[in-house]
């Protein structure tokens, strides 16, 4: 088992630090020295007291004793844990044949027509992989070889996924990850410091500059990706008129636009089932998959047919899981779920109750700078001084933590990890919401 | 929908080509147009004559018209189609909780336990993806960070994935795929070609030439990887003695000695679990995929504790759904009926009959030259002549469609294409071998 200190160099938001853990029973103890012995340095768990999951059912967890936790956080499940639907329709998937994209599948073809239609724009094809990483390296592999070029724009903070060539362009893996010589940051649109009017314009300005410097150097820009929740940036979703200055900037040098929604996608903002969709563009690519299966891997990219033709000719693409009939059975019946549950709606209508929650609460304790967000993908910002804005990580921390000490499970995010990272499944109700914010109250005025 | 011609440039072994298809049916003509529109140009289907699958069962494929197949191809569903207590371990985990590694969890914990006790040697630790080319994908990464060296050497027909960096060293992709500038190939093993004598020292040289290339490049060495079954460049199983000679020449150069155990793991080969083990060599990392969840996408990179600890110490490596619970009691369940119904050992008792099988049929048929492979995994590779060897790859293909049109399905692989791959699931029987010959023999007669 490795004694290094990890908080320094691989830093996490909400990592538990075995060098700094007091007070974990003995059984956690245990699991947690059993699990670095076998699995190694480089897995992080959340909290400063680490959660053992045994089941699950809606929006609630449970502990191996019996404890019930309130899932404010993930948003992979987002139809809820363990929906039956999506349970049943794999399992009998499973049972009847689990093969992949070399034979043919009239599923897959259902399934992908009807996900095409809700793209709008130039989308007409779409091709399936496992997982978000996988996406976003399939659509820039793509991008490079339609371009030509090599040069990538992101956010400050942004993460892509863990592939070599994604963890390239993901700075939020912390300052010792290695980035490409390919990439340029821009800075996140932070709603709370930058002046909100002509925010495209000025987020264009920056992306320009950077198409430059990649010019300069000869390598051109290939793609410019963003989450349009900006996520590991500290989660912005206003103002929405971000994007179309920059697609403008980045198609005249070439370059293609790609929407990464494997966050902010399957109605989640709830105002649209795609986060971009919200600022108005057209990408070239849309990319999407945590919470595409409700937990099953399954992940896209979704392409504009003349940026992929050349990549189709030239060498082909053969995922053996990605797409298969299991996959696809667990992507139908959440995308039926979604629809016929109408969960983009309740997103949204829950997501406002909280924000409202949190606004509220703000009133009473000055710690809380800033409530953003949209749906059920929600950032409460945590400062120190309401006039300097000075980032408040320690209270942040805090807060997370205690919250998990009450059985509430959020996370946090942003460079300067202060800012409350709220995003439940989408099933997430009124109830559930008041639970939240009344358990959030009490840690607020014990901070 | 693209018309381009694909078959030169993005070429791949035994794929439908749209360009020359006659005699279609109508229901398949309108399928595969639908899925071109749907899915794009760089999907590839097997066949001339694509297959639809509809349903399965052990080593048993059906169609939409209830058409019986003999799965004598796929791999990944190692254990038999739907093998009961994989599915019901599956859909009990599904009903439970599906969540991820930031949470603590028994399973993960015994799986790893039972899984790293089977490699021996240095190897540790275990960290889950959710596919082979992720795992590849991660060995890299982590060969990297360890190393500080950039170089990569594959053989020259390699496979490793289809992410940006392993298809980048994954030259079977074809020629207009890129490969990156760190990468090096020395020539396959060819038992059939090359003297066997001393064939490890004469691999061990041609690496030790790429490994000097490298290091005047300035890119040094960071790992040799390579399946033991040397799969796309055409199955290659003996000598057994190669490794201990090419890992000398790559640990004295500071690189990693990397085995690809997605397609020979798991008891394919019949004599040890893993074909690293046939070769007597300690890995410094080995990499798992295909059947490891008997179709459930789930993956691993198996690993010796000093070469990750500086990447765990710099960065941190999560995964959504890699080693997610689900997944976990799919990987679980599957060791199990490995081990309970002692398949490595059916798949070395089945595929020396199929292996005796080829080598009757080549005294009657000249058209086979060489019959090999170890268990479950075999080549029988064609040519033109049994003194110049010259390889026949319209032949191959001829065999592979006709045994196709009799409903057994097999494949092709090698630079020339023209040796076929039988490589079915591990619960294959006796019978099943006899049903394949007798096809086989049928095929080659009316050739």
């Amino acid at each position: 088992m490795s004694t290094m200190n990890t908080a320094q160099r691989g830093k996490m938001v909400n990592a538990f630090d075995p060098s700094s853990a007091t007070g974990l029973s003995k059984q956690t103890k245990a699991l947690v020295q059993r699990r670095a012995a076998l699995l190694g340095p480089a897995y992080r768990l959340f909290y400063s007291d680490p959660v053992e999951v045994k089941r699950a059912k809606g929006v609630l967890l449970y502990d191996s004793d019996g404890n019930e936790y309130l899932d404010a956080y993930n948003n992979v499940v987002s139809v809820g844990h363990c929906h039956p639907r999506v349970v049943e329709a794999i399992s009998e998937q499973l049972r009847t044949v689990c093969t992949h994209t070399r034979y043919i599948q009239q599923g897959i073809l259902d399934y992908a027509e009807e996900l095409l239609a809700t793209f709008g724009g130039k989308i007409e094809h779409v091709m399936f992989t496992c997982t978000g990483s996988e996406a976003n390296d399939l659509a820039l592999r793509i991008a490079k070889h339609h371009t030509g070029n090599k040069g990538i724009i992101i956010t400050d903070e942004a993460y892509h996924g863990n592939s070599e060539m994604t963890a390239g362009f993901s700075p939020s893996l912390g300052t010792h990850s290695p980035l490409g010589t390919w990439v340029r940051r821009v800075p996140a649109p932070d709603s709370y410091r930058v002046p909100l009017e002509n925010m495209g314009h000025w987020m264009a300005d920056q992306v320009s500059a950077q198409i430059g410097d990649l010019q300069r150097r000869g390598e051109g820009l290939a793609a410019f990706i963003a989450d349009s929740m900006f996520s590991s940036d500290g989660i912005f979703a206003h103002p929405k008129d971000l994007f179309a200055p920059v697609i403008e900037v980045v198609h005249k040098a070439g370059g293609l636009f790609i929407a990464d929604e494997v966050q902010s996608g399957f109605g989640r903002t709830g105002e649209k089932l795609w986060g971009y969709q919200r600022h108005g563009i057209a990408p070239d690519i849309v990319t999407m998959g945590k919470p595409m299966g409700n937990g099953f891997p399954v992940a896209a990219a979704a392409i504009s047919p003349h940026v992929v033709q050349d990549f189709g000719r030239d060498t082909r693409y053969f995922n053996t899981f990605g797409g298969n009939t299991v996959a696809i059975a667990a992507a139908q019946a959440t995308l039926n779920v979604i629809r016929d549950e109408k969960l983009m709606e309740n997103a949204n209508a829950v997501g406002k109750i909280i924000r409202d929650g949190f606004a509220d609460l703000a009133k009473t304790y000055e710690v809380i700078g800033d409530v953003r967000g949209s749906g059920l993908y929600i950032g409460v910002e945590l400062v120190k001084d309401r006039q300097t804005k000075e980032p408040n990580s320690a209270s942040a921390l805090a807060i997370v933590n205690g919250l998990r000490a009450k059985r509430v499970l959020i996370s946090a995010t942003g460079a300067a990890a202060n800012t409350l990272k709220i995003r439940p499944p989408l099933v997430f109700s009124e109830s559930n919401a008041d639970r939240l914010l009344t358990e959030a109250k009490a840690v607020l005025a014990n901070l």
